[in-house]
């Protein structure tokens, strides 16, 4: 079975996310999006968060956010406190998210997969121009 | 002198990222947006970015997109072997976005500001189960 993946960020961060990586993999099936809007209160942030998170199987259900201490996040800890399982990453980016994409497959277990996803998503994170000159030594 | 930084992206996730940001930090004057959608011919896009970057003070122009190996990416590293001379980031996180933006005055050089960028948005890509349970230790 393929994992299941909730992106939830501030603004529709998560959205275009979603929409953009499908330009480069194709349509996927297993993508949920939560937008922390300004328009949302707290506490629906919290209810739909939660309710996004009670319809998955949590065993594979990794949750993509975009910054440890934001709101999702947040809400997110705040529910793995209270006994729920998922996995949790802060720090989104597109590196991260095509790896979880790329790599799951039945054999691969949830938390190898986030291990590759943290490894792409830290090493994606590059100088372009340190890397052009030692290309260019 | 403010940093100038262009958000170079596939899709229209450099658009969401811009207004996102503008969510935590208030509205900003000097984010430009470059978007790589599905529409555009390749000669275009380069002709777009590099108009983009030729109307930008490259000392203190920081390029900041989604993927290294990337539509985005592959142009703007051309533009450097070419001769140009502005800073060039790939791994886009809100992490790294926020830093430049909060860290940003006229007495940081553009280089210490892409080293606390780069670092913000590695360091920003967390497992935060594993934090949650050391805060649980």
């Amino acid at each position: 079975m393929m994992k299941e993946i909730i992106l939830a960020t501030h603004g529709r961060l998560s959205e275009e996310f979603k929409r953009t990586v499908e330009l480069i993999v194709g349509a996927t099936t297993n993508i949920r999006c939560f937008c922390m809007t300004k328009e949302k209160s707290e506490d629906s942030a919290k209810e739909e968060l939660e309710k996004l998170i009670q319809d998955s199987n949590e065993d594979r259900l990794i949750v993509l956010t975009d910054l440890f201490g934001g709101s999702a996040a947040n809400i997110c800890a705040e529910l793995l406190m209270r006994g729920h399982h998922f996995r949790l990453l802060a720090g989104l980016n597109l590196p991260m998210l095509l790896t979880i994409l790329t790599m799951d497959n039945d054999e691969i277990s949830t938390n190898n997969l986030i291990e590759e996803s943290l490894k792409a998503g830290s090493e994606g994170v590059l100088n372009v121009n340190n890397i052009l000159l030692k290309g260019s030594d």
